[in-house]
């Protein structure tokens, strides 16, 4: 029986290997040392915010014997969390409508285990986040990637319309977008509502719109987020504290559900039992919860993100790349020179600069930069971006040479 | 579209429903106060063990700028792990064989999503942990419940046998076994080893060994747990640190592959992709790999749980009681003087007496106390106890009369 491979089929594993095959390329987990600028993840690099180490280590210390007991959503993390969507989204959430996670894609996981059955499909916008597709197809459901105008980088709401069938249980959108920036106006979002609406209507089953807005709190140039879930009744929304705290290895997020929602307490009994009776998978440590009242007002420094953005997108617009200037998130996209984008990053790489190829984010041709780099990172490497133009630019003349 | 249901059909809805009812109930979440007994859950009613908190706070200051990063299973965590299995069960597991999880629940969740597809069947045994069947439903795979030997509460071998069809992937087993406190001996996990071993090389693939030793450190007696991942190759242990630290909000274990298990590295590319294409919904928080060199030799006082254990099963009988005293795990098993345990479990918490009713897992005509009350609860309950037999014993009395 020994030689008998373990696995018949994998629609999931195949949709989830080539970020694996990515993550363990050595040339990245060696990217260590005093000379490299990591512009790879949306990870931290520096101490995280004031506040947050104080707030973990006071709800730390148990205050009566349940502190450390089994936790759902508990009371306090709920009302602190409707309090926060109605101040910022100006959305009336109620507190029995959030659902505690640990992060907005375990929210996802969440909503695809309570509402979509194998077979339905899910669509999505290229380029996504790393595992949309991968989380999708674990579901045992049908992925649809649609992609977005290239030029504007909002949804293409045509191709979308065209992608809707009968089958079609969820459309997957996030804004501000990863990887492009990208925040959708009211206009996008009422488009997309009103496509969604007609749809639902001709298939006399509600389509759910799953709004991962795990970046809404970093968001640029005095621009002002708009929730999706404000202008479309089967709305789910998924946060994160992961990017507003920049510590994503500490999960906690939530799961709301739109205050617009019809037949509600049917839902809610359903996002309830997915969560518990597919294992309490989703539900944040005791700890993370009894620290959110604490936790909630605190922030990285999105000014300071914005510097570096304007920093580094103004020094790669001198030596000649096309870096586009993101609205909102963590990260910047850049075109690559060469048209495959993977030989020009690993020629970033032997400068000890560190970029996400496009390929990873279904974007061939591009890089994308995360800002959570350092700011001393984000100097240095503009003599390494500088290097690696004009290497390839001379390497096209060498070529060209008979 | 407002009258519209959200959800087309549910096995897996209709299979977490009960538990959730149960919880609901407002009865079993009224029990607060200083009179009541609370043998309900598994769950903390005193401090956690020394050196928990201080562990907790240490692991929560950042000592460097990837402390609160992603994270996958750390190294530090694998090794602490693989080195705790060999020399607690003798086996020589790898770290690399190692995947850190939020408990034994989660474990499952991921073996599930690598190694399960739809239409599979996965057999559990009844009694069963409470989720189990749902848990195998939300992977969209089919919950085949197999009986133990009621007067043993060994596995029914001839029965388990039976259950394995062509569509059997895995079996789930849990030793400590929760309700029943049964610990699986040498000879019996030999007998499941055989006929798993004979019913995969029939079906031309390994059915795998799902091993659930969540309480494989709350053991009384002296006695020794073997490990069904000694027996067989195709088998995967599940482990939480929530049962021996009694902190279960406070989520961490792991699931470990059998070092004899053939093809390891296909299974370790699958599990892997499953933990992170799947959303990384079953990696600990950061804070809780870092603190667990420190939290691995703690444990909840067993000694402590063994005389509760006894002075509860001594005063039941005394009482009238049939008790069965557990050889491990946090829980006693009692059987119901009437045959519907739902009313008789209503007259102890009438008493201030809260049990769980054994329908609630799978065993009507019984109930379940945890040993995780407090002395004093234990000592408080035994009036409870004698009064409700007394007054169970007097209606049956008043009936008979004409």
């Amino acid at each position: 029986m020994s030689e008998r491979p373990h696995l018949r089929r994998g629609p999931a594993l195949a949709a989830a290997r080539p970020h694996a095959e990515f993550l363990a390329t050595s040339s990245w987990s060696r990217r260590t040392g005093d000379r490299v600028c990591d512009f790879v993840f949306g990870d931290p690099q520096e101490s995280p915010p004031d506040g947050f180490v104080e707030a973990i280590q006071r709800a730390g210390a148990a205050r009566d014997p349940s502190w450390f007991a089994y936790k759902g959503s508990t009371p306090v993390a709920r009302e602190t969390v409707s309090e926060s969507l109605r101040r910022r989204l100006g959305v009336p959430f109620e507190p029995a409508d959030v659902f505690m996670t640990r992060g907005a894609s375990s929210a996802l996981a969440i909503a695809l285990a309570a509402l979509v059955e194998p077979g339905d499909e899910v669509i999505f916008l290229m380029p996504p986040w790393f595992f949309y597709e991968s989380m999708i197809a674990y579901a045992r459901a049908v992925p649809v990637p649609v992609g977005v105008d290239m030029r504007t980088f909002d949804p293409d709401i045509e191709a979308l319309e065209a992608a809707i069938t009968s089958r079609t249980r969820a459309v997957i959108v996030n804004t501000p977008h990863n990887p492009t920036g990208r925040i959708y106006s009211d206009c996008v979002l009422t488009d997309l509502a009103g496509i969604l609406s007609s749809a639902s209507a001709a298939h006399g089953s509600p389509i759910y719109l799953f709004s991962d807005e795990a970046y809404s709190r970093i968001v640029f140039d005095g621009r002002r987020f708009t929730s999706p879930v404000a202008h479309y009744p089967y709305s789910l929304l998924f946060y994160s504290y992961g990017k507003t705290l920049l510590t994503p290895g500490q999960r906690m997020g939530y799961l709301a559900l739109a205050p617009t929602m019809p037949a509600r307490a049917e839902l809610r009994e359903a996002i309830a039992l997915a969560q518990f009776g597919g294992g309490a998978l989703g539900v944040p440590d005791a700890l993370m919860q009894h620290a959110l009242p604490d936790l909630e007002p605190l922030s990285v420094d999105v000014r300071r993100l914005e510097r570096r953005r304007d920093l580094l997108a103004g020094a790669l617009q001198e030596h000649g790349y096309e870096a586009h200037r993101p609205e909102g998130t963590f990260y910047m996209l850049v075109k690559s020179p060469a048209a495959d984008e993977a030989p020009f990053v690993d020629l970033l790489a032997a400068h000890n600069v560190y970029v996400l190829p496009g390929r990873i984010v279904g974007l061939p041709g591009y890089f994308r930069i995360s800002l959570t780099a350092t700011d001393d990172m984000a100097e240095r490497s503009i003599v390494g971006f500088s290097e690696a133009m004009r290497e390839h630019a001379n390497g096209r003349r060498s070529v060209r040479r008979p």
